[in-house]
């Protein structure tokens, strides 16, 4: 069987799961939806049909499952309940403290439409939560440390570019390495915010701009920066071009913990990205193959990756997991 | 609610199952069962009851679930299915090659008695299987690599104690660190055997014994040694006691793949384990809450970790989970 795809929205992230689903074999695009109207928008592989989201009815029973690829602020808490009236779903909704509102709304809409939707994929939240949950599970007694990076920020690059005289501007947080070799070590340190990252900033400005004021602005604002060593490097946009335009992200998840008298067991799961919103697609897009075969068993509701047996995720069958993977 | 647990044998495997039930706060150890006779075992907490092991029938319906901590080799193939009969079941089965007969064998008790039996429970098979699938689902242009080590081989460790003239002996398997580094470069380097692990033995031998011959024969042991660089350290029984009687141990699973044009994506789970046992004793622990949740919601048969929704793993409701792990 073929799995029927569309992607909705087509920014970064609907390219990364375009990439994504060519390397599936059992996977078919079969268009992109877009608000900005077909002709605004270049697929990666030209042969890919781009219509504007209004018609998506018209796919009704030609698309197995619906990938959002909108941000969470504003498009997937409208997004995700509408488009799951029709079609089965996968988004990668991550403001963190908004998730129980946001399954609440998808899973009405998904129960009362006989449909699946898997909210908030991709790797944190997503491959991360699962390995807290299963590093919690087998090691109760410990602690669980998440480092990000080293990668770019764009929550933290939006807020330096928002300030006055900033023209361009991306954000490293990079993992202290010395406090990962505690947690390595079994040592379960107390790690304040300051000891856990730092914060590196490559800035362009305008002429004639204060850079003494900018950098000042940003190492002291609140949430952002204050709690950090942070660094800023001015630097021309040709540089920020030249050296900066990519979107490598990581991070580690790492529990210690004790088990018998007092044996210390370590248990770790680290990503290294070149391209963030790329592998966020990839995670979509092996989701979006358990969705598929959930609703085949009338699994329908919201779901996270917390509800998913991993097994699902590959094409085959368990029997053939079983044989392979075990 | 209360999980009763039982657990039916008590070697290192069962001494580190009552350890890690005694951490888990939703969870009794009712009672432990030999086949050497109650006044054989003494349990590491003196006020847990030990059984023989034909008394199991008496604790229908006052167990839950029985941790089965037998050996693959011939206790497991036997018991699994004679006491998924009677109960559900979380076994630790590890013969690559026989699990899907295994499978088989419980699935059909399971399913005739309204039983959940998760089979091949722990970290290879177990933690390893799950983040080959995950990483595969999700990088399916790439390599996958595992490591093992550093730790003491059982396996090996007994194959060098059947050699004549020598009375004890334990051996590390030890990833080459080079190989690892080339994996996590995105490298993708293909690698023999002997580029992948080297093997030391600690060897104690009796009185006159031609340390020469054993030497040789260890190194040019087929299978076991011959592909690999191997050391041989001939040290007295009180250094072995003093300095290798622990079984550490540990691995890592690796994959290396690329998205998008030409990006690489590096995804890593490892381990670190100062006990073995009790670790693995740890994962079968968590995977008999599952077990559990399974058989109230009707999923009867033998199931393993491809299976299991992670979420099931933790006590917590998956709205909590939702709320507080996502």
């Amino acid at each position: 069987m073929t799995i029927k795809i569309g992607i909705i929205g087509y920014g970064n992230l609907g390219r990364g799961t375009e990439y994504a689903i060519a390397q599936q074999n059992d996977m078919e695009l079969v268009a992109i939806f877009t608000r900005r109207g077909p002709n605004s928008v270049t697929p990666v592989h030209s042969s890919v049909p781009v219509y504007h989201v209004d018609d998506v009815e018209k796919f009704v029973g030609k698309i197995d499952v619906m990938i959002l690829c909108g941000g969470s602020a504003t498009d997937l808490p409208e997004q995700t309940p509408h488009f799951t009236k029709l079609f089965n779903t996968i988004d990668s909704f991550d403001t963190h403290a908004k998730i129980p509102e946001h399954f609440e709304a998808v899973d009405k809409v998904a129960q009362a439409n006989d449909k699946v939707s898997i909210i908030s994929v991709g790797w944190d939240p997503g491959l991360f939560s699962i390995n807290r949950v299963l590093a919690e599970a087998i090691l109760p007694q410990g602690e669980t440390y998440t480092f990000w990076g080293k990668g770019v920020s764009q929550g933290h690059s939006d807020a330096i570019r928002r300030i006055e005289g900033v023209v361009d501007a991306k954000q490293y947080t990079i993992p202290v390495d010395q406090a990962i070799e505690a947690v390595r070590n079994g040592e379960q340190p107390v790690l304040t915010t300051r000891q856990k990252h730092l914060r590196e900033c490559f800035v362009v400005v305008s002429d004639n701009a204060d850079k003494a004021r900018i950098e000042n602005e940003i190492v002291t604002m609140p949430n952002y920066f204050d709690e950090y060593d942070t660094t800023v490097h001015f630097i021309t946009q040709d540089e920020l071009n030249a050296h900066h335009s990519a979107l490598p992200h990581g991070g580690f998840v790492i529990r210690s913990g004790k088990t018998g008298e007092n044996s210390t067991e370590i248990m770790e799961f680290s990503l290294k990205l070149d391209s963030n919103p790329e592998f966020t697609a990839s995670v979509l897009v092996a989701y979006a193959r358990a969705a598929v075969k959930l609703a085949q068993i009338k699994q329908f509701g919201a779901k996270t990756v917390f509800d998913i047996p991993l097994g699902y995720l590959l094409p085959q069958s368990m029997q053939e997991l079983r044989k392979h993977y075990l």
